[in-house]
């Protein structure tokens, strides 16, 4: 019986659920299941595009950015709006599934943090670097793994299971009955909804 | 001080909003604006689009029925998927522009149920006629006004100053200092804005 969280890293709502979610599910003593996918190339399948929509639709991303401070704002989360927009989170995705699952999350903080907060490139194999040394994780050994077809199919098989469970965009979260809620701001309706189905 | 609310009638998740938001507001004291506009124009003009983004991207439409059923069930409102969706809106809004302003609410809630709840075509000079006279409002002269320039021409430019706004959906709402919040599930934010500017 666990949450799913689904989440991309170029996305920018999957910052303020990242760093969310693990308190407010622990209060209620739901367990959580992290899931890394890429919203590219379900972006491009399903709505032909091949840029965020926040930038295909500026009158859209021009309300997230001011949306995006005033979430952080309220949650007492540092943002800086990043000067690449969205950054690629192919490598970090592969780090992630390089590690065991009780790494990730602290793992995928760090590397939000990173994009978010600190401005810096997370498709750098130095700030992955800087990020898995500051865990005490053999980086060298991390960063060899996601060149393995076994990372590269893993990621593969993440970004299918979200296409098949009916996920257009990150964060998503998917409750143990089913149910898919889309958004940062739907994180407590997902939680509700794990307590009480409804 | 008002906070402004902007709705389309086709829009699903303007029915939620619309059915609750007289309820939260008066609970802090916050006067409301109600302003009906046409999203197909904006559609067309940001994002190229004819039809909605539901019926467009298939698998957002599949979300947002359930999520609908989700959210009504929630907030106790009635909801049975239209027929047609989306539904013309055109007469409706024209019809809202000719009444006094005091009369919109209520009118527009009946558009609402009309559509969302009692599957009836809200294009329908039927349909729009029995709302007028469950109201005791003299339905010819109001359908006689939705033909006149004047009419057409304020319904024009209520849809201009959303688009002035930033708007690119609906719901929306815009708070006495110009934020913009977008969607149902945003309802209580733009509340708050409004109560403490956070």
């Amino acid at each position: 019986m666990k949450l799913q969280f689904w989440f991309e890293y170029g996305s920018t709502y999957s910052y303020p659920a990242a760093m969310r979610i693990e308190d407010l599910a622990a209060m209620r003593g739901i367990a959580l299941d992290w899931n890394v996918f890429l919203l590219g190339p379900l972006f491009k399948a399903q709505q032909g595009m091949s840029d965020s929509p926040f930038n295909v639709v500026p009158v859209k991303g021009r309300y997230m950015w001011r949306d995006m401070e005033r979430i952080c704002a309220k949650s007492a989360l540092p943002f800086n709006r990043p000067a690449i927009f969205p950054q690629n989170g192919l490598l970090a995705a592969r780090a992630t599934l390089a590690m065991e699952p009780a790494l990730r999350p602290r793992f995928s903080k760090a590397v939000y943090r990173a994009n978010f907060e600190l401005n810096r490139d997370i498709s750098d194999v130095a700030t992955i670097t800087d990020i898995l040394a500051s865990m005490e994780i053999d980086a060298i050994a991390v960063l060899a793994a996601t060149n393995t077809p076994e990372i590269k199919a893993a990621l593969k098989s993440q970004t299918s299971q979200a296409a098949d469970l009916g996920m257009f965009g990150a964060p998503s979260f998917v409750t143990p009955d089913g149910e898919v809620f889309w958004g940062n701001d739907r994180l407590e309706d997902a939680l509700d909804w794990c307590e009480h189905g409804t």
